[in-house]
């Protein structure tokens, strides 16, 4: 009843999985189950992984220095061969895992068989997986300092450019412009402090979990760590290798990153339609149209919101995915690659290209060229209409000793007669305001100007210049 | 001020869109917004439109015989080129519509130019994904009752097989492991109905609408629609144009296949499990492990849960694409390829392999081989554990003259005491039972049995064999 | 060891649920697991199905006709107790079903307790559900169809008024405002073909199925059918208590109704923008603001897109609920209801008010007063702007013999030197126009109209009004 | 042209918004539009957000002293007459705000019109239900800290007690029933820890933004802020008022928490399933079955699991909410409420009755009556079948000197003929394990027992008994 050990049994999986299984995986159900052909991506991470692992395995002489210097030798023969696109991926050995221990055995023999001591894929894909997002998170997060640096860069010419604020889409109070797109500043900036809160709990380290319960070799699981960067160690074998907290984490954050691109693309799309006119797009952001000559589309922009859903889909998946799972490990959680990957790249690029398209492609110098044309005049004549500065003549009452809820009705009165005379309220004489309260007198003029009106809102966190501008200055203290 | 029109100017679009745009789109942009790389897919649908198309403009004398016939050869050419995989797909160039337009103005000069006549890729591509849908839809609908006829081939061989039913995970009452089997016929029955229902909704017309308000020309749309075997043209352009509510009904229709995937899957993977032990897979739908020698996963069944993620977050981030759009088209559109694409992928590929899981491979004869192990002993044991005649009991009683609640409560007693014995209804003498209410005689022994429980249920709908009979006769009788 | 049965063991469950139940459930999980609160809008439905099962047991011998007669009474009793508010609802009663039922054995009795003889609160809750769901389905039927009527009845005054049609929210071409709502009633339309197919899968009886395997009693599921209408009987008792399928249909459903109301609400609030100032809302559906005086805001249309985002996290939280549950009833089904019924209400009133805002309210004799107010002339100067007829140029110099490509690029020249002049393509002179292709003669002026443009494209399904009202009148006879 | 303010203009709502409205909300659009009935839950913030705000008004001279003392009179009248149940909300009235501010100014006069000066609704809400919320994520915390407090108490007296660890829900290594209830603390660790990062986002002040701009009074926001115990103050007007990332980071924190209770209640009821029978439940947190006497049902556990759908919906609900969203304040927002309350009464009740079963009942002295039953023999029985430790064959091999592959192949062929034989690897004679590998000796005997493999997975965060202890050792000095 003997049966001798095959020289590399990963090469005779196309056979079966085991000496237990009695047939191989039909080639359907290969297809449905590898991961190879997405999972590859996490190479990098894979071997660097091994490698820690190997370099505690010797520490811990649990394999050989010479092992160790055999691992070593044939992973750097491995990374050059899949960095010159020589590396063959196959199907039969399912995920990058099996394709990169395969090929290492292939090179160094017997060493090759010992690096799998003491882990499971289970710890090892939830190890590859982690050092992958934390990179791409140190991405993400220069990424959204570029965005707010972008808006910041257009803020910072367009203080005093005056457009109508809206709430409900109809006009309220003027605002800058630039006070207007330091609201979205705060909004990745917030995302950015999210990212940097996830991070920890990204961070941490699996390995050593084994399959599922701790491994009976002797590791040293804070080597690993410290060797690849974790702050920490993973305290519950069961919990690490079934968790994804994380990815959901990083797609919830990605979600809210999405919710604002897509406020401000809604917005591009609106200020770029003829009825408002109040920017422009290089035409390098836009797209004509296969039949209709005049069109110049933001598509940028509309893509850019419509990606929105993407994301929000790959959460909803993740979290369906992991809702009702028993512990420990299911193959359930092979599905949380794809979506992972594609909020990732979705979020990257989205964050590039429109921070681009806002503030322009920076030179070496610094210098900034092609972002958003401000059209400051359509932009103040639209605040000119819509009784902006409605609020305004309130408030000067109430300075009057009005109480401010019988200001609001006055005002009410005004506004609606002026209404029926095709007039904005500054354009009314001062005998007639003098008709509504007769506390109103000749200083009123300034309160009704625009102008007069964004000066006025000077509280912090309000639209005044001398507000606005302090705020770009704390902002480029803190972006740098 | 003259300008001369160029030969070809698709060529140029690496350019310039048109002589309106002052720069080409930068390099990030075009990756960004183009397309040809995922919906290159629909080139056949988009070489069939514009046949079709080309057809109905020569018939209507809005180009010539000659026209026809250059589009047609040109045409031709290309279907061969793509299926040789020799025709080059250019980023430049966008789409897949741009892609075969500019290789047909290659290939046939002016005709090929004059392809466009009265349409716009707005209706283009809405027409490509309805045409390629409709097809897809027609492989699902096999793949369902292919699905339907794998459960119904194991339900005829366990009509009499007893397992215990559950209600909370909780043993309640004696079933056949066909009726368990037969409720997802049920399921999927359903499913096939409402793909029935939404392909007419998906077999509608868009071209024609050309890009949002109908065209100049004097097209037939309904030729058009006859030639592509489409049941109705649709009846607004600007609808036409803008509708993705068919992308959005068939992710709707596979989030619900994919949730009877996932409660079948469930099913399979506790059944699987040692602690229930009422079923075996074959080994080819089986994974090992790479550290637990005695492992025999049922990895396909896990997968195709963890899927119902997957489709479900498609149905979310298309709904979130729709939401809040204006008319008519916006690039946001553009996003409905990708989820669509990969939800039938999902739903066509999981159908497939878990009906091949459960029923075998069909032979060409129709023999099936290699399909779920039953086994018939583990499952009665569990239906001896749990008091599941206990409801028999209490029917019983009712047929005595007690009412159903009294009854209910009497039996509650009698459980009660027979936990603190250790033995199930059917062990107590009669003289115990008796002791509950005198009305108990020695017919209850055959109220108490499993099999006795079975046959009793033998209402419509019911688990008796004899109607779990006829219910099998009327799915072959409605499956073929 | 025996052991009286209870009068009214119903009465006891604060103590125990049974005699099997040592302890009574704590206060905290009486509230966590008690639906009585959201369910007992059921009563209807729950005294309907009661009615129609007792009728069928008398029937079928297995009540008396006495016993029948008593439960009528009884039920009759109760459903007056409910109307006046005077019946006591108590949570120790955990649900409808119970509450009702328990009232009943006061009132009448044994004849009380033989009610639930054959079925179980697995099939009665189903069974209530889709009575009650089948009714609302109608009443949803009837709002979708005043709703497209609404629609219809602004279009027929403004089949002549020219707005801009937007892709990309750019000026496309002129397209006529009726035909832009009429796109709307195609969607609305669609909705309502949708709840007629899903109806069909709603109105099957679960009655009779029991807890899950069917019942030992010889009941007529096909008589209890008849008596409530329902159009076929459940054939699995297994699926028929655990389906929620036609939940989520319902909700998937109303999502897309909810999206198509989002994108007309997302359509108001811009058209009310002061920017565009396409149409104006009565005053009985804006409100104003507490700080800003001249404010008067869509607050319906706002709520309305907001609502969208309601009903799609119904429709998730139910598809997350169902996935992965093992059969049969699990008591994670209890959380279908408030989903549901607050789907329900929300797409009906959605409905309701905006049909009312857009349409007006409608009197007894059909007139409506107070619907939205079209601002023609501001449409109209918006469509001026832009380039809207371009693409008529492009059509024009076709019809002169250019390819269509090359016509394209044509007019984007034009277009370009235009923007550059400050000018319209109809403003330009003839022999500036010549300048382009020398084809271009004085006919040109008529098709570089608005008018010229929007009668050119009277193709099926376009803008030309005499196409819109061909659709206007089709839409009347389809409607009433 | 003179008109007198009225008295209360509030009180007039009821006829029309303001002066400029010439007819009353519909009542239908009252219904649609306000918020009072469920946003009223807000009046203590409300009432604490408007004292505050009347402190800094005073202090900064912008209200007199006697104002303020009225305004705190008012309100203490007021929250007695909302505490008492006395005070009458009114549906004219819209929300929270407006009917408390009547009500002030019906009792206070004067004073009442001055508190909203320097304010709008817009900011009011947002502060409102930021506070309201930090109240509740303190809680939720608390709950939060019980449920693992909870875990750890069952875990104790379980860290000897082994049952089979699963993968694929196939047995995997034999674990500690206290391991693997530590995987579950540390979910709801990792969700603490999100909780804890989220609410500094939440405690920060919008109030001073106004509707949109700031405002014209010289307010100190600061103050306010310290007041209301605020960390910091939003820095943009138009972001804080139309922010509302705090409500969806809580919905996203609430989901994972209901995810990992989703698996937590998943496993508890398979444990409680016949064929675990691994733990029991009090009688006081299940429920029986109306029709079968036998059943208890772990109906809490299967609720718990429920609600996670409900959670992930409104997540779902309140992203589709803000996709788009121009700014500033929009109606939409309104729609935050009902599902952020229903997310946080959810979680909250969910914490504490899972904490509860699993825990039992915590008494003033600390001790726990109640909790869950674990039974010990059960769970050993299932460790033994399932060749629980195969993986401890290998390792002993490699320990001899095998590489770990090659070893892993040799213990499939093991196990392989010991399923032939219906025997467990521990069964088999010595010589038969040589038969194997000849390096195999007696002392196989101790690897292959339980308690065996159990302490040799003594790694960090792995299960062997020494680990366990230590974990727990940890999360005591943690929790306090």
């Amino acid at each position: 009843m003997s049966h001798p050990a095959s020289d590399n049994q990963l090469d005779k999986k196309a056979q079966a999985w085991s000496a237990l299984f009695s047939e191989p995986m039909s080639e359907l159900v290969k297809r449905y189950t590898s991961s190879v052909f997405f999972d590859k991506r996490l190479w990098r991470a894979d071997i660097a992984g091994s490698l820690a692992h190997a370099e505690m395995l010797a520490a811990q002489g649990i394999i050989s220095a010479a092992d160790l210097a055999d691992i070593e030798r044939g992973m750097a023969q491995i990374r050059a061969e899949i960095e010159a696109g020589s590396f063959e991926w196959k199907l039969d050995l399912e995920d990058v895992h099996l394709n990169i221990e395969a090929r290492l055995t292939t090179l160094v023999g017997d060493a090759g068989k010992r690096l799998h001591t003491g882990r499971s894929r289970n710890d090892q894909v939830a190890t590859d997986v982690r050092l992958w997002l934390r990179d791409e998170i140190d991405a993400t997060a220069v990424l959204l300092a570029d965005m707010q640096r972008a808006l910041v860069s257009v803020a910072e010419k367009n203080v005093d450019t005056i457009l109508p604020g809206f709430t409900h889409l109809q006009v309220a109070q003027p605002v800058s412009f630039a006070h207007h797109l330091l609201a979205y500043v705060e909004m990745f900036a917030r995302d950015a402090e999210r990212l940097a809160d996830l991070r920890k709990r990204v961070n941490r380290l699996p390995l050593g979990s084994a399959a599922l319960a701790g491994t009976s070799y002797p590791l040293d699981r804070e080597r690993v760590a410290r060797t690849l960067g974790f702050e920490a160690v993973c305290q519950n074998s069961l919990d690490a290798v079934s968790d994804r907290d994380f990815a959901i984490e990083y797609t919830a954050f990605a979600s809210l990153v999405m919710i604002h691109v897509s406020r401000l693309a809604e917005e591009i799309v609106v200020w770029m339609s003829q009825n408002f006119g109040f920017i422009n797009l290089s035409d390098r952001y836009c797209t004509g149209s296969s039949i209709m000559p005049q069109k110049r589309n933001p598509d940028v922009a509309e893509l850019a919101r419509g990606k929105s859903g993407r994301v929000i889909g790959h959460l909803m998946g993740l979290i369906t995915l992991m809702k009702g799972q028993p512990l420990a490990y299911n193959k359930d959680n092979q599905e949380d690659k794809e979506p992972l990957f594609d909020t990732v790249d979705t979020v990257n690029d989205t964050l590039r290209i429109m921070a681009e398209m806002i503030g322009g492609e920076v030179a070496a110098d610094g210098s900034r060229s092609g972002g958003l044309t401000v059209k400051k005049d359509a932009m103040e004549r639209a605040a000119l209409r819509g009784y902006a500065t409605a609020t305004d003549l309130a408030d000067y009452l109430v300075k009057k000793g009005l109480p401010f809820r019988d200001a609001h009705e006055v005002v009410a009165h005004a506004v609606k007669d002026a209404i029926a005379l095709g007039k904005d309220l500054a354009e009314l004489p001062l005998e007639t305001l003098q008709g509504y309260d007769a506390r109103i007198t000749a200083d009123v003029a300034e309160a009704l100007t625009l102008a007069g009106s964004l000066n006025a809102r000077s509280t912090l966190g309000g639209t005044a210049p001398v507000q606005v501008r302090a705020q770009i200055a704390r902002h480029h203290a803190r972006l740098g």
